[in-house]
């Protein structure tokens, strides 16, 4: 790999635009930052990457996905959650190993278009072993987004048989994906037991003690809807954080994936022990389940990074349109425009996605993963110049997302995928949802 | 002007996709809407647009704008509203004709690139006359959108000098602007008294007074802010639709704008006289406002039309961003994944623009304007083709939007502006708003 010396207008340190600063990406990562004049002096042979008229962006993370759940986009919308869940649950255990990799293909493929190069894909349609596990790792590299594989560990006796293990199962199998993809500079694996209500006490602490052995976070789903929160207290006595920390588990390594419904002391508690939450506003709001209280999480001090969840429970896939979604909300319910800042909502869909996986990304800064981002300076959307991160965060459409570098490797160029054509994902896609039509022709 | 047969793969009328439908569209009416064959029959002569791959759908109307505020992009955002409107009142009375006409021309043309193909546009940077609105009547022109002008009647002593005309001096203004704009296709002219704090009785009264006489609906700020409510119970005891009710003027012309703050009794008064509501959920969140109460306006039976707000206000101008907006904003806060459906936000933006604007525009259908949009059904995030309406709704990404007319003519073309070069806008953008910033280099 040669070293890349890529020179833009403009780079966003930190959040904070710099005129005429170039970076440089080595073996994946990148190896320094700063004005360009003194970059060029001091790495002479490096190929240069010249990006006149553009801004250039850490690639943003997605710390939630369901990707194969994409193809499943504009089935379930507009209906009670029990009745979406059913449309999804009646097909997805008939997914095959092609069905995976069709489904995180095009969901990756989608994800890329839009800015994001790191994705953590919270992946539970196992059938007792990993091969569509492994197929949604060849999807990832067949595009070339950056991949947490979140392996689902659940245990719920109604969820379908597709979707269960035991607990040792659940933990052999995580281990032995984890082995089968170590060194894979792309792809990582972490524990990821599903849920209060889907994941067992033994399941939840299984989850928990592997990433410790992984050393690894752990995501978790927790409240999402009211309707979990009550199952637990029911079941328990506990609010669902209060009960996965009463298996004493709660530790520096969770991720709470949603946390729509919990309650302060449950988010001091996350907090103390250096927890984070993945706030998914789109998905939250779409499936009727509400708006995460994150002026509560803020205070607290929790870490906070976003997540789109599925293209069936959002449905779009771009972490920039969370920023804003994030933002806006936060403004608006509190009656206070003032509430976050675009910085604040940047940080959590960049930087903050290093905490939510446990990789070095989504920062311009030297050590960092080479995961960029160069945006059209002179897009509509980008316009007027007065304030680069405000029209990034609050204004920005993708018609601004031109070129996608993942390890410092090319993955979209002028606003075309580079390595796999979307008319090729296009038609696998549509031979692959066909036989679910009941009617003729498709709309 | 010669008829045009349009021929897309699939067209919407009235929300359903109706596959191998035609459109005939001359003199900017849309002729007859079909079965391809059928018209291809009965129009031997037209001249045809095949559209392989595309989705037709009525252009999109954007019900509230304040155009000249997208020079302020990126100024204001995330300060509490006073601040917000202190950056804005301390520039825009310094706006001349070319300002407007620039400010304008950047608006509309963004607009357009979204799918916007009508805007009503609330205008209030007189000086006393009409010349900066004209102004932006020829913005309109030049790129070809079709324009509403909400001319603003405004006399509240603390507004900029240069935004304020007594009630006498804004209905000859109002009037002679209609008459200058009579016969121009693509403009009309409505008028628009500001709201209850920043028009007086007189000036409220005078503007119904005027729609009436000129056969128009009339606009009104209502109940944007909280503060707006109280100020108008402190000094008349009444609501601030009350208040407007009780000037004897609560008619079928009348369209609410924002409404976030009207309580039930002020809801159904609304309905009552068959006014309309121009709901802007983003710009609302935006500057801390909250949401407005829809589901009192649906069951009330309130048409409602959307509005983008300004460029510094929401931040994106697109209707099609805003009917996702407010459909997973009643999910998310009712509760209920099912609150609305995709079918009904759509009709928002389409449709309902015809109510709010006094325009047959928004619908597929013969007799109304032949503004059209062309989506690129391939686009990934139109896929998979479950279900055109919900994709294009919950999911589409403007970077389906390929070819936009207005009238019958062509304004966007594979995602370009056709009649005035983007570079060529962005340069006067910057040509302008250079003097206004303190610092050296822009980012």
């Amino acid at each position: 790999m040669t070293a890349r010396l890529f020179l833009p207008d403009v780079l966003l340190f930190a959040g904070e635009p710099r005129a005429g600063w170039a970076l440089l990406a080595r073996e994946g990562r990148i190896g320094a930052v700063g004005p360009a004049a003194e970059l060029l002096a001091r790495y002479p042979r490096a190929a240069r990457v010249p990006l006149p008229g553009m801004a250039l962006t850490p690639g943003t993370v997605n710390a939630h996905s369901h990707s194969f759940q994409s193809l499943w986009r504009g089935l379930g919308d507009d209906l009670p959650f029990p009745r979406w869940r059913d449309v999804l649950y009646r097909l997805a255990p008939r997914l095959d190993e092609e069905g995976a990799y069709t489904g995180a293909l095009f969901a990756f493929a989608e994800m890329l278009l839009r800015g994001v190069t790191t994705v953590c894909d919270f992946f539970y349609l196992h059938h007792g072993g990993n091969e569509r596990a492994l197929a949604v790792a060849q999807a990832a590299r067949a595009v070339g987004i950056r991949l947490v594989l979140a392996r689902a560990m659940m245990d719920w006796p109604a969820a379908p048989r597709a979707f269960r293990e035991t607990p040792e199962q659940a933990v052999d199998n995580t281990r032995a994906l984890a082995a089968a993809l170590q060194g894979d500079p792309l792809v990582s694996v972490i524990p990821a037991p599903h849920s209060p209500h889907a994941a067992s006490a033994a399941m939840v602490r299984a989850g928990a003690l592997l990433a410790a052995e992984l050393d690894t976070p752990w995501h978790v789903h927790v409240a999402e809807a009211p309707y979990e929160g009550e199952e637990t207290r029911r079941r328990t006595g506990l609010g669902p954080l209060a009960w996965i920390a009463a298996l004493g588990v709660l530790d520096r390594r969770v991720r709470v994936v949603h946390g729509v419904w919990l309650d302060r002391e449950e988010i001091w508690s996350l907090a103390r022990v250096g927890g984070g939450l993945v706030h998914c506003p789109g998905a939250n709001l779409f499936l009727g389940d509400g708006v995460a209280p994150l002026a509560l999480y803020r205070r607290a001090g929790v870490t906070i990074a976003l997540g789109c969840d599925s293209g069936a429970a959002n449905n779009r896939l771009s972490v920039f349109d969370e920023m804003r979604l994030a933002a806006v909300l936060q403004k608006g319910l509190s009656g206070r425009a003032d509430a976050v800042t675009a910085l604040e909502v940047y940080h959590w869909g960049t930087r903050n996605g290093a905490h939510a996986t446990g990789l070095p990304v989504g920062e311009l800064a030297p050590g960092r993963y080479a995961d960029l981002v160069a945006l059209d300076r002179h897009d509509l959307s980008l316009q007027p110049a007065h304030n680069l991160l405000h029209n990034l965060v609050y204004a920005m459409q993708p018609t601004a997302i031109r070129h996608v570098w993942v390890h410092g490797e090319p993955v979209v160029r002028d606003g075309r995928l580079v390595r796999v054509p979307e008319e090729q994902i296009r038609e696998r896609v549509e031979r692959l949802i066909r036989p679910w039509r009941p009617g003729p022709s498709p709309c």
